[in-house]
């Protein structure tokens, strides 16, 4: 690698690259390959035609196998699973979503939701023999997707289910790989036997024959073109009475019997509906995960070409200056190299607690629910920094931002609806506040917005901060906080790990107040909606939390002293940014004297000045291989 | 129209179509036509092609002739020119752009800096007998124009200029109509003549034959694809030793007589640069025009689809929730609806202004000079809500905001350059806060950082805030509010003015006198740009009080009490959303209690309320006509 000639770039790349450092250097020699990066001139037919024949390529890495389980002829490696393909985002992230959706949700949902008896098609869509969508999403129904449409009704005579759309707005919607190439669909549906509804359940449909036409009573449309990802093929699928057999319902958490009879293990139907979906989190891990890899490109082309791109000269010298030696240009980029750091560390532990989840090592019964919160939280934290961070390096390159082959629009446009798939950032991150409010407590985890109003009203101060999966260092931080952040100074851990968890304390609990002072006069839907940017807040500074923890943490882990100590001043400039953003929020919640707000501000100046000189140092450490950036205007 | 049957929507569309109603009530019967519209699924190739068609027809609306003085065959009513074209935003940015080259740029640099030898370049350029292209922008100098590598030199012998690219970043880059259809083009050089550089003019140099071909020396090539505007064929120009007529020369304020006597009108060599830039403000103009007509459109239709969707359901009433009806998604989209409101009454504002001087109707000697630093401040504030509006209006709309065929998405990418051309946001802010802290003097308008901040340290309070051009009504506001603004009722205007003015006047006086203590001790690059964030800030706060002031006097004309009291309304959520925004700044520097910053929050929410039954009402007031948005979602 070109950045082997500054080991403290090497340093920092080796604890950025994280658990699994080795599957990310060799996915860096696997990916140094003309073949797998998208072409931008090809239209979208051939744009996905081109990805189909990239994944055959990827299908021989051995990545896919690493996502299964050894007993479905697969590596039992999820954490790798994740990251490797994480990679792609690095080449092309149409071939990344494909790879997404054949391998993490298609075969994702047949694995964790089937059973024995659908191993054969594990077997098939790892090697690509059998090509998958992931039929969740309806026209009318996305983020709610209890209330999914499209049914599944048993026939005992037959002993087949009927997938049925019953309304226009039941049509699946958006689903990559419905447009064209899936022959078969992982399809969510109302499951209805002996005349009742059951809720929603998985099942396995064919959709295409070999030729690819739509089989009886599949009627497939195309989504067609879309902001980007032109070679993912999105597309509808309506069902008319289609007839599958009773064994395609992935019956991992609840079965029909051949009479029909319905059983689960699982008697709370709400509780089974969560689980059959937390089995899916993987999903969110990744897109997560991968928006903050094409964030991290982005940014590695910006500071490139900021360090390269002269305007304007300086009258001192008569020289003409570069662009990152201006106050304004450094205050753009920087503190999101900052956050780009925070962003890695803390998917790299999310990845690890996924893996320790999902191999049945980590035995906490709260650790699925624990992780679940995390991964949405930090899925709404890096793709919203990943639609700020790219659009802040585009216009940075001015006209040369906006040339294709300077590759950030692409960037751009392909990221663009991370915000939005695999659960719309307003709707997780209200998730994530509901889950702080709700404690974690199973019987409420369902309510609709009247029980957990009236929940939230008895919970106490101790359950709001869950000190689970809070590793030993950040504990003895936060004890040894014994002062108020009032007296401390803000550049010790200890304070600032103080100020984001008082940020967060206090907006979770004033919150549950609100909510308990409002649902008495109003109901408690109006009660919810009146305080639902108050909700939203404290979702984000819990977010906020978790990424400065994981920072902490991740810093710990870099060997080398010269290292560690540029990635601490990356670690302030996180932090004093994060705080100048919030600046108001702490002043008038009295956590922070206006004198403290002002040296804040002076510090993110202090911070960026120090840290230029290491621009090129700090862009080494994001890990993106300069050869891989694939952006004329630096090359 | 169909918002006919809304006679308040009606009333405020009056008042936001402003002084060329008629010419925008025209505008929108001409553009409610299929052929005009883009094609997305066109490659672009496909796409300029259909482009340079659609010119043709709206070569025969008559707008192009609007632009231009009569004596040159032209109707001398340039505010109609920009305001028609700028509804071309509702139907195509692409078609947009082509024709603002052709018939603002290339044309208006022939007509305002050429003389009555180049009147037949006019006569063709309107009837698209001549296509030309605007070729300022190099690969090495963009926002720096002055340093401009392109050489023309004067050779006496043959009475011609040679003009020559003589580095690689000489090339002129990103040029509208250089990859293809452009056959002559206006080429900003350094002009040398006698051994002697006499700075940047401009010059009209052939570059195609009839055929298309390259002239002699001349090697254009093709930028390619770009984040969006597919239908623009932006491209480079190389010349090597390109010779020109003497009469090229466009010599309305210079002239090279044929023995090679340099002369101009205008003594000092850098007014003499700004006066031939501040010529070509028409620009400025109408990107930011364009750019907020974008916002309108995406707007227009995020609000309808959220008035529309429905998720999740209410538990009081059982019934699927719209969209709009949740706090967050009304703060998301109404508060960029009242400032697309601010900014439709800002521009029209300056587009007049920009008619009076153009017409010669204005003999303030300072008007031209006022003009420029407002068209600058107007198109950072546009483009920079297009890019932000556009965006949150994508995420609002969720997976179907990213079909193409719901159009945000080809609105987002179109206008993502605007931000950048016609020059970059960071640099015109800046350009604003120097002419602030320069007072206008004429002495120091093209100073180095050295010279202006040695002058910033001499000027007096006093000459700040200029009052050229406020209107007296705003004039009688500001002489009202005798009280200190922690006194007065923030509802009222004078107040929420004097709030405005003061944040601009504080942070001016403290730049400069930062500047001047600073400059002492580091030289004045380091002075300039250790306060760089604070100047930008300086900027955009006298930017925020234009907008107010134009917001507050386009509501006096709104004739209907109704009506007037909704936009009232709306110029709140404006007002309340500004200061919100920098709320922190406001409690830091002392100018509102946190008491008042809480009550600022509340009153947010407060207005999202009340304006929320109005949405349908607001977006009609927009402008925008239904069948125009052409969004399958909303159909």
């Amino acid at each position: 690698m070109e950045t082997g000639s500054d080991p403290i770039a090497d340093q920092l790349r080796a604890a950025l690259d994280g658990p699994w450092r080795e599957v990310r250097e060799k996915a860096r020699e696997h990916l140094d390959d003309e073949r797998l990066y998208g072409d931008p001139y090809l239209d979208y037919r051939a744009a996905r035609a081109r990805v189909l024949e990239q994944m055959r390529l990827v299908s021989q890495f051995g990545w896919a196998e690493k996502g299964f389980k050894r007993e479905n002829g697969g590596a039992s490696d999820p954490g790798g699973a994740v990251t490797a393909l994480e990679m792609l985002a690095y080449t092309d992230l149409s071939l990344w979503v494909k790879c997404g959706v054949q391998w993490g949700l298609f075969g994702g949902a047949v694995e964790n939701l089937g059973t024995a008896r659908h191993k054969e098609y594990i077997e098939k869509l790892i090697t690509l023999d059998l090509l998958g969508c992931f039929a969740m999403t309806e026209t009318g129904h996305g983020s709610d997707v209890a209330n999914l449409e499209t049914t599944a009704t048993y026939d005992p005579g037959t002993q087949e289910f009927v997938i049925h759309s019953p309304t226009p707005s039941a049509r699946k919607d958006y689903i990559g790989g419905a447009a064209e190439h899936a022959r078969v669909a992982a399809v969510f549906a109302q499951l209805i036997t002996g005349g009742e509804s059951q809720g929603v359940h998985c099942f396995v449909v064919p959709i295409r024959d070999e030729q690819g036409n739509d089989l009886p009573g599949v009627t497939t449309s195309d989504d067609g073109l879309k902001g980007g990802l032109p070679g993912v093929d999105n597309g509808r699928i309506l069902f008319d009475q289609v007839r599958i057999p009773r064994e395609n319902l992935l019956n991992r958490y609840a079965d029909v019997a051949p009479d029909g009879t319905y059983s689960s293990e699982i008697e709370n139907p709400s509780r089974r509906f969560f689980t059959t979906l937390g089995t899916l989190v993987r999903g969110r891990v990744s897109v997560g995960g991968a928006a903050a890899a094409g964030a991290r490109v982005a940014l590695s082309i910006a500071v490139r070409y900021a360090e390269k791109r002269r305007q304007f000269a300086d009258p001192d010298t008569g020289e003409e200056t570069v662009l990152l030696d201006y106050r304004s240009h450094q205050r753009r980029l920087l503190p999101l190299v900052a956050r780009a750091y925070a962003l890695s560390f803390a998917q790299n532990d999310l990845v690890r607690r996924m893996h320790l989840v999902q191999t049945g090592q980590d035995l906490d019964p709260n650790a699925q629910r624990a992780l679940e919160k995390r991964a949405a939280g930090l899925k709404v934290a890096q793709t919203r920094h990943a639609t700020r961070a790219i659009q802040e390096c585009r216009e940075a390159c001015g006209g040369a931002g906006y040339l294709t082959e300077n590759r950030l629009v692409t960037l751009k446009a392909d990221t663009d609806v991370f915000t939005t798939f695999e659960g719309d950032n307003v709707v997780l991150t209200q998730l994530v506040a509901k889950e702080l409010l709700t404690s974690y407590a199973d019987e409420v985890r369902d309510l609709d917005a009247l029980g957990w109003v009236r929940f939230a009203a008895t919970m106490t101060r101790d359950v709001i901060r869950d000190a689970t999966g809070v590793r030993q260092m950040i504990q003895r931080l936060r004890d040894r906080s014994d002062q108020t952040v009032d007296e401390g100074d803000l550049s010790r851990r200890e304070v600032q790990l103080q100020l984001f968890a008082d940020r967060e304390d206090y907006l979770v609990r004033t919150a549950a107040h609100r909510l308990r002072a409002r649902a008495k006069e109003t109901g408690p839907f109006e009660a919810f909606n009146n305080a639902q940017d108050h909700i939203l807040a404290a979702g984000t500074a819990h977010i906020d939390r978790l990424v400065l923890e994981a920072f902490i943490d991740g810093i710990a882990d870099v060997e080398d002293d010269e290292a560690r100590k540029l990635a601490e001043d990356v670690c302030d400039l996180f932090v004093y940014t994060t705080i100048e953003e919030n600046q108001a929020w702490f002043i008038m919640h009295r956590f922070m004297s206006v004198e403290r707000a002002k040296a804040v501000r002076r510090g993110v100046n202090e911070l960026v000045d120090r840290l230029r000189p290491n621009a090129l140092t700090l862009i080494g450490g994001l890990g993106v291989p300069e050869k891989m950036l694939h952006a004329a205007m630096i090359e």
